[in-house]
């Protein structure tokens, strides 16, 4: 981190902030120039706050260098991390050289609905299954999902299928019931709802954490270091699109996170092209781009009746698009030396 | 609401998606034109959810008309929401001919600092104190606030100074602890905490509900739509800015949405100009600004010692300031016909 | 300039570099840390390429302390810029204490529309006419101006009615049938069309600057500085709202940009309220927003018949509500020690 | 075109406006509701003024079914445009199972840099040759191009490689410079520089149109018809990244328009990943990504000595990288069932 201090600044006014900073750990190493006085902090900056320090009377410009984030810095932890899943007979893996692919309906609507969408992606390859039981809604009038019912059923067809899942858990208190749950996902409106990801961290589960709709990608990073920071280093990234000011798709899908975040950090990175465009027909095509882009993986909405889908139907592929989609991921994913 | 049909869709087709939508207890005018036909639904079509239609292989274009929101909405209720208070001997009011200011600072950080604020933007003619317990941080390490301890002292504050106080709750948990609060504040970050909404429609205390960083006009009023729906129709929104692409101030602030918001519901609309900008020395600017453009009140952050508060010191004015500021708002909102 | 180079730097590499950034004019203060050498580069750096030195495999970061502009920075040029206009036995001022307005409509449409709104905004209280000959329109079939013929009637209007006038040049080639008019508009999406920002610098005509749809701050500013660079200071500059991602307005008016620019530059700011928010009814609250943020002066759509104009008349005030408007705006500007 | 009236509205009314509309050469299809009137537009809308319409005090709500373009609507010209070019020898294409690459520098700096360039992006693979001679900067004090000299160069090394070249156009008079230019390529920042446009379509050249920083598609669509309006229909169109709230790259790539693109119009489509993300290191995955969506070729900037370019070096690949780049991106063509 280096601190620039206004010209002029007193020999005595310098000490005295040195010593504050010193005092949480940091070294300082002073570059004193001709016209200006610069501040070189070295050790853990996480610990120094920006906005305090530009508060300061004395401060010209703050400027970090190192990140504000530790634990989830590739440069702390330069090797991969990989997830390892297992559900019934199957294994799967999240990173790794695997691109996995998590498939399934926006919510879970009834046993044989999720029961026959599982074994369709399973038979076509997916490695996961996705399905909402507690779902957010804008309108408090919109379907809110089946709730506990939901999760039982989606539990079955975890044990039928043999099929890991994925589902949204929306607050704390829903924790418990997800014991048997394989990912955890935290959506986008939850990103920064900073007590669900400490209370995350605690747990051993892993965590599917969706990029808000309007967070940096230090944002993200540093909402999956409050989860890492209490000890929980199972994490996913999800790019889901972020808001734009056109409405040709639901959000503009922002691929280029994707080898910025492999160079940031060790966690593995997924894609959802189905919320970041909201349109099924072009599911396909943002899905390899994502496998092109360096992408871990892709969740992806797959519906047995997208028109009578209680939610998102506009988004959900049809198992038979799904499977042929598939065949053609498995190319692009050999390009990238990538396993599905 | 109106379903612009595809050419060519059969009569019998139409009928069964109609008798779908009669169920949800809308009526259908019909108008059959010679190239497509058109439904237009009558009746409360907050029911109807858009983006199901939409998947529909039958329909071109869904075109709300009315609403989503009903509770919320000025055209259900055209009279002002008005909010009474007492604390102490005082009273005061959000809404109803009164331009609230609510002043404090961003956290609490010892008893002597909340009085020596309190009593300060008291005698200004602040008629509410503000300052953070439980603060949300992006990151991990920074100080998250003196939490329960902090609430304390906050309510020490209230008792001594006569002000009803305003503080950020963060999870439904914490709910049990906010019984002497006066407003309850659900920070942009949890505006779409939908499960934090329904519990806050179940309580009976006033909600200061702050628009998320991207969120839409009615995505916020879907937001109370939650709280009111749940029976509580205390609720205060609040335009704290929103994201762009320049960072000369921290946030955009979004002035237009207070006459917008005016129009759309009977809720009071109150400005944080201090989050907005992110910049102390803009904050009288705006703060007469949102006067001008209707608002109900402001949110400011006041700080006995900005350079080191903290959290937010860059954004903070000192007593002093304030003091002068709200002389100069009292003139300007004698020209809107409200007092301060 | 603060460029903080990276650790390990050889000495031999640094002095290149100095050596290659002194041959601009620029001193250079080395601040040698046990880590990292710092470069405060001292002097006019507006003549240092920042994207060139980022590039540079030396460096690690590089910092704008200074501005990238000069001569529209008020730190070199700290009184504000007033100009002076001349019309019939008129006189009028943008900057200098005075709030400006500047009132018309949209396009030309007839000898008829022009000279009757021309005395109904003079009537009410208006600086300056407004109103389009040449019109930058989406579409190619949209109604694309009067043209010359337009311009013939607006400088009639200027001289029936003694107004100076405010209309905008799409080409550089339109440039000497200008003589005539006062004020040059740029519009939004011409404000880094720098071969005519150039040609502008050339005249000696007063420019009034729109900020681009997604134009910084800065990059306003660097227009604005092409303009001064060729030697023409008449400049005005103007907020009419920026792009952003919800739609119950046009477009974002970012308000808080007027203190911003008053800060940094000594140009005179003016908001634009009617293209701001394309609604002829937030129009007004806006105005008021305007001179409570500090601006100069606005510039407003009105419209003897806005629901027969041939573009915008949906953000068209009428004679009559203009009227009403002005005797608010005094009351305003006298809250700002401005004169109407 | 649908428009849905007030209620209420009078058959009088309602027969005036239906007449005026039919003055435009549209049909009109009468909806009568026992609530609302609603006419259905039908036939050539384009010449229907939306904002006039939703200014008009009897209309409701205004719906394009049908889109505002019409020469550039794939609707109406069911098969790609291919565009066909010749240099010396060579044969180059855009669009018809192509992908094509265009390579070089960001500017023409001299004529050993651009003829070494153009002779290693040529033995690598790529198409087309690129190269600034007029360059759009954002400070007035930075290198600005060439110019004519510029040219003059690039035409050389045009000849000596066999190349056809594609060099951005700043402004109508420099047209004539341009015969021998084999694309002209309209910039970001004048894609709403409606005059140049229109000067564009007077003429028979290939247009390289890159869409505007924040433009729609829809926008980026009516800039392209301007074009095809007066009669030049070669055009290719260029996602170049938008603006948005986050700077871990340059502007945001938005990938999706390339399908939704492909869907809308019959014109190619390509992509620019060094402008999109400004990192060099970035390039190659996005233009993988680029194929995967459906692009019909990339323009990338190469330089042979990027930290000394003269300007964007940080996103410049040295040939080298290129060379490498080019054999993976042919392996992804393939998959698309392209050649490169």
């Amino acid at each position: 981190m280096i601190i620039a201090l206004k010209p002029g600044v007193s020999q005595e006014d310098i000490k005295k902030l040195a010593s504050d900073l010193e005092k949480l750990g940091v070294k300082i190493d002073y570059s004193q120039g001709s016209n200006q006085t610069v501040l070189g902090l070295v050790g853990d900056t996480t610990v120094v706050d920006d906005e305090a320090l530009k508060a300061n009377h004395l401060v010209e410009k703050v400027i970090r260098v190192q990140e504000p984030y530790k634990r989830v810095n590739r440069m702390f932890h330069p090797l991969d991390t990989v997830l390892d899943f297992q559900a019934g007979g199957s294994k799967a893996k999240i990173g790794g050289g695997v691109f996995s692919v998590i498939a399934g309906p926006c919510s879970v609507e009834s046993r044989e609905q999720i029961i026959e969408v599982a074994s369709a992606v399973k038979k076509a390859g997916a490695a996961f299954l996705r399905g909402g039981a507690f779902k957010p809604r804008t309108s408090p009038y919109s379907f809110q999902g089946m709730g506990c019912v939901g999760l039982d059923i989606l539990l079955e067809a975890k044990k039928e299928c043999a099929l890991p899942i994925v589902t949204e858990l929306m607050e704390i208190s829903q924790l418990e019931l997800f014991e048997d749950v394989d990912v955890i996902q935290v959506g986008a409106r939850n990103m920064q709802n900073f007590n669900l990801l400490k209370e995350l961290g605690r747990c051993r589960k892993p965590v599917l954490l969706k990029r808000g709709m309007a967070s940096t990608m230090t944002e993200l990073l540093m909402a999956a270091e409050y989860v890492m920071a209490g000890g929980n280093d199972k994490i996913v990234l999800c790019e889901r699109g972020i808001r734009g000011f056109d409405n040709f798709t639901r959000n503009i899908l922002d691929l280029a996170i994707v080898p910025a975040l492999k160079k940031k950090t060790h966690l593995p990175v997924i894609v959802d092209p189905s919320h970041a465009t909201g349109l099924s027909w072009m599911v396909p095509a943002m899905s390899k781009a994502a496998i092109a882009a360096g992408a871990d993986g892709i969740i992806v909405e797959v519906h047995n009746d997208p028109e009578h889908a209680l939610c998102d139907g506009e988004q959900s592929l049809t198992p038979a698009v799904f499977s042929g989609l598939m065949d053609t991921l498995r190319k692009y994913a050999a390009l990238e030396g990538k396993v599905i």
